[in-house]
């Protein structure tokens, strides 16, 4: 299918060059439009397709299935992002695959095209080079969305919160996430912004704690904010007395029974490792038949994949044109979540080939202040 | 126009997503796609759009019709390009406008995107950085085209073979070129290459000679292989005896029939300064009735204009992914000279709108080895 196509987008007119409309197109009329942008760089969004493009950043370091890659090979990857954007958010994205793994030049990179990108969607960039990217393009106020980060963990709060409507929980629910990269920082982070107070976080070194070993600033962040018995230990310890499980840990079978019979039942059991998720319903039936499951399949209940966000998320920042704050997140899968009249086990999201997740999205960060 | 199309291109899919193809066009399909071209990076040429990616780039500081501006204001002159290079030779192109002027970053910027991108179109950069840039994509083996400069010559050859067919001369002729920048050295280049013997090239510091104070390393190889006698003057020096009169001085009325007086009759006279040529018919005509004229303006005739020239360059560079030698600038000047059954004063160029043309050029630079 890849050979046929040659490419999953290709760029075309929006109108006709003819003889006719040649001077206003090109030379010389194009020259008073230049002018008009030279005197208010704001006219840009109203005489270009600038307010509509998005640069889709990736330096092939986690590409996705594959790890770390050349460029190159991301960008059909990268390509089949362009694609969801143009279709379902009629959004021109061009995939940039960049033959770079150092921030400062990636930073650099975005901010010199930043003539011509509104919003740059960071991609498939190995941790903890992704967050320092993010952290960068903050500094210099490019509005920027982290899908890896951003996108997960904005479906993962709408799905915990229709889950929360079958298995009610409070805010001082005990929460395992297992896995501390981009995704596991970043639900880290919308969970603590949310109001979550009783959430433990562990990696390939064991329990996230303060003053552990190796610890860069990302890591001390979720350490000092969760973990509040500054807990050590691995697994065991990290998921005893959990409610909510959360796995973005990239492990496939990572739990098995024993594990989850160390939970408060029903337990709420999100297993985003991709392709093979933490845990099997099979796993978990062998312990309990009252529960949530969630991952990233879509051939088990409750698929939970950003693609249900980052169109309509990436088209809001191009309107919106500012950052995306962790308030703006949490609105959003508020937004998500409300789309579900009536959550059940296996319906916690709507489906991401529904065209109006996208609209209704847009909407919400547009009327958002 | 500008406001109401908000845009001269977009980015629209191959094909359509759906449920039945998603596996395939994404995860986890797509990772076989990427493992593929992480063997054999060449097949990325296979299964990607990269085979078809044209990179405009500019730092807007010789925005067509502007002058040195900010490079949002150059984003509608090179949605132009793109628009052409889309309509007329099915071509990716996305235009790049950079937020530096530095020559090291735009270079190191094109060499970041080419896993992306095959071919790079420099546009309306500043002389010298516009040759430097070159100079240096050239030594890194980054396949480029540069318009003002090759484009500009290759046309500008065209123009001249059909007229040495009207008017005969030899390669010994008397050439003066206004004008020593992007196109001034371009035009150098292709003549000198095509073994004119006898060229005189002036600039707004007069004539160019050997040791000229102020001459930058592009000066000096014009100066090593023109003026042989190493006259100094002006306009009025360097124009003497010329039969071949050559402006892309970007001043307009430079010349007037008293230095019309001086040429070798018939002359031929390319004005080629936009919007104003350095000389029009009117004034020649005060001198004689028997010459041949072109510029770059659609209400004279003989437009020479690069739009002839580069949708087809750069389609055939994409196909051949070599680069742009001055052997293969020059076949590709005959071919296009060829176009033309019966050359008259006033039809020396084959139609823009031809769709020939760009084809023609394709296919000759897919044959030539």
């Amino acid at each position: 299918m890849h050979k046929k196509l040659k490419g999953k987008i290709r760029i075309l007119p929006t109108l006709e060059v003819s003889r006719k409309n040649f001077h206003l197109l090109y030379t010389p009329g194009v020259a008073e439009v230049a002018r008009e942008i030279a005197k208010d760089p704001q006219k840009v969004f109203d005489l270009t397709s600038k307010g509509n493009n998005v640069a889709i950043i990736t330096d092939g370091s986690r590409t996705l299935g594959v790890g770390n890659t050349i460029a190159e090979a991301s960008l059909p990857v990268m390509e089949g992002k362009a694609l969801f954007l143009a279709q379902w958010a009629k959004v021109n994205a061009f995939p940039l695959c960049l033959a770079t793994k150092e921030t400062k030049e990636i930073v650099r990179v975005c901010e010199i095209l930043s003539p011509v990108f509104s919003v740059f969607n960071i991609e498939d960039i190995a941790w903890p080079r992704c967050l320092e990217i993010c952290e960068e393009l903050r500094k210099k106020n490019i509005v920027f969305f982290h899908d890896d980060q951003q996108g997960v963990a904005i479906v993962l709060l709408a799905a915990l919160l229709n889950a929360s409507k079958i298995f009610p929980f409070k805010k001082d629910v005990r929460i395992c996430i297992a896995g501390a990269g981009a995704a596991g920082y970043g639900i880290f982070k919308i969970l603590h912004h949310f109001g979550f107070l009783n959430m433990i976080v562990f990696d390939k070194d064991g329990i996230v704690f303060r003053g552990r070993k190796g610890n860069n600033k990302f890591l001390d962040e979720i350490a000092k904010n969760t973990n509040k018995e500054n807990l050590k230990g691995g697994k065991k310890e990290a998921i005893f007395g959990a409610k909510i499980f959360i796995g973005v840990s990239t492990k496939g079978n990572l739990l098995d029974a024993s594990d989850i019979k160390l939970m408060e039942k029903p337990p709420i059991i999100f297993a985003l490792s991709n392709p093979d998720p933490e845990i099997l319903p099979n796993e978990i039936e062998k312990v309990t038949k009252n529960y949530i499951f969630g991952s990233g399949r879509p051939d088990y209940q409750n698929q939970i994949n950003n693609v249900l966000v980052f169109p309509g998320v990436l088209k809001g920042l191009l309107v919106k044109r500012k950052p995306l704050t962790l308030d703006l997140q949490i609105k959003i899968a508020l937004e998500i979540a409300s789309m579900v009249k009536r959550p059940k086990k296996n319906l916690l999201l709507p489906n991401p080939f529904d065209k109006n997740v996208t609209e209704k999205i847009v909407k919400m960060i547009k009327k958002y202040d």
